[in-house]
């Protein structure tokens, strides 16, 4: 059977497995190993502090097309998805190590460039840039390891397992503006300045929403993930390691009106679907939520709540409009090895 | 400029020195930060133990070619590369994160195999891997970040710029019998299969000498770095970052009698240049390295001397046989970036 045959979800289980087998709790690295795959970072006991650590691969062709993304853009973008992952944990990054493949004639000033949007979010988010490697390679790709912890005195972090029936749904930002942004760019589409610049920016320069990540802990929010593969593919994730349903309002999701105005009728698909926006998506007590809205200086959102399990998996996530009626999603996450 | 003419090693120094840049002393991370850029490993203090983390990257066509080494091999080595980089600063590992790139068509079976090799070494060594990332690629690669530690109270590990005048040269094992391996293979040449089983698990199953790395810090050994690139080259890293100068012997080169049974008067060369076979390289007092060689399970070699650096750079390493004549090494490293 092919990768392709199977599905990157299932490939990824089926090396789970094997690691999992491979387990041997008499080795300390084991045996202080909190959560291993499965969730946003791996995170184990440290002496004063959880640590976090996550990788994440850009790949050209792939994830990034040198014609619509500058090579600063793209060192910026690299970095940002995976503090993302820290920042859906609640955590703090502290070092990185950064491995590129490069194809011969790739201009040294390309790379000089990869590096200033690098170093820019590097230095924004306190991440010191501790090792790399370079490869010659066919095509370019990025891959980047960040090592982080949290960055509470209890070593709590945010898991995907923890919602719980009765749970609200919130998000941080906005949403689908990045998917916007990909349309505008890979389909040439014109737009006045300041929504063209808006769209852009959430497609090449996504912020990892690393304070909100730590408020939401501060304030007592025990669930969260971060929107990669959309909300709709997100939440999933959420619900199947939780086992938990969730409703989702379409008019309570936070749309900015650039993407309403560029896309029209299209954007709740986007707002549902799209994915790279990295905002967080959370879950906690109705109290706690309105606990953390009070005091967050970024915009957050409750767009649904959580209910207990009670259908099957196929049918774990409802969208209802403002009339109570159901919208299906066109598509609820991204293959990596599915053939398009 | 192309990053083909600038070479690899000129591309790193540009990087790094950008990230020089961007130091901000101010930030936890980079207070703590030991050594970054330019060392085998990446080490910062942690709290009861100086950490250290190593990237690196093994890409099809570039580092290795399915047509002679099998996935389960691959696998093996591929985090073998990594182990023996905390090896070579003495270290022990604790974690390893895995990013493979696979092709859509890639058997599911093959990936299987890949982690079978991989798990095998990790177990062996007490690494746990702990997240990972698949991603669809033109081309198969992996790369792995190993997150380890000094394994010894004082925090003391191996670095390259630690070598003195008068120090004796080190190796742990034999030389050569990786590159022997390569070119058996790539050559398809035929060997008694005792002969053919030795230069096959040299190239393909490297074993990252972790105990032996320990054990010389334990007796006191400061500089050390492990043989990727070749002795010359690798040798030359340490002269470089100590300043100093070195003298070989070369009838003193601890070659396998299966190498030289198959290569006769070329396993010289092998030896001196051929890379990959990830033995460590070391210095130290004549006395240190003397009570190392006595408690090692694993052969330590003397096979130069430590000078004083006089000369300029393109002659810090003197190779000389037995008649005290100069012999020139064909190949003096490996540059990712330059044109073959």
């Amino acid at each position: 059977m092919k990768v392709s045959e199977l599905g990157q979800f299932g490939m990824i289980d089926v090396v789970a497995k094997m690691i999992e087998e491979s387990r041997d709790s008499r080795v300390d690295s084991w045996h202080n190993l909190l959560d291993g795959i499965g969730d946003d970072c791996a995170v184990w006991k440290g002496d004063t502090a959880n640590q976090l650590a996550k990788v994440d691969c850009q790949v050209e062709g792939i994830h990034f097309n040198l014609n619509i993304i500058t090579w600063e853009e793209l060192g910026w973008k690299s970095l940002a998805v995976n503090l993302s992952d820290i920042a859906s944990m609640g955590g703090l990054p502290c070092y990185a190590l950064v491995s590129l493949g490069l194809p011969l004639d790739t201009q040294v000033e390309d790379v000089v460039q990869l590096y200033k949007g690098l170093l820019k979010l590097a230095k924004q988010s306190g991440t010191a840039i501790v090792g790399g490697n370079m490869s010659s390679s066919p095509h370019v790709f990025v891959d980047i390891t960040v090592i982080g912890k949290t960055g509470n005195p209890a070593g709590k972090y945010l898991t995907r397992s923890a919602a719980r029936p009765g749970d609200k749904i919130g998000v941080t930002g906005w949403l689908g503006t990045s998917a916007a942004g990909l349309e505008m760019l890979t389909q040439k589409l014109e737009f006045e300045a300041q929504i063209s610049a808006c769209l852009r920016q959430a497609f090449t320069q996504p912020e990892p929403r690393l304070a909100e990540g730590r408020l939401l802990i501060e304030k007592g929010v025990k669930a969260g993930t971060d929107i990669s593969d959309g909300l709709v593919a997100d939440l999933g994730h959420i619900c199947d390691s939780s086992q938990v349903e969730a409703v989702i309002q379409s008019e309570l999701l936070p749309i900015r009106s650039e993407v309403v105005e560029a896309f029209g009728e299209r954007s709740l698909q986007m707002a549902l679907s799209g994915g790279e926006d990295y905002q967080l998506l959370f879950t906690g007590r109705p109290e706690v939520i309105e606990k953390a809205m009070k005091v967050s200086k970024y915009p957050l959102t409750v767009i649904g709540d959580i209910k207990a399990a009670q259908t099957g998996r196929t049918s774990s996530i409802v969208i209802l409009d403002s009339k109570g009626s159901r919208i299906e999603p066109q598509k609820t996450g991204w293959d990596h090895f599915k053939r398009r």
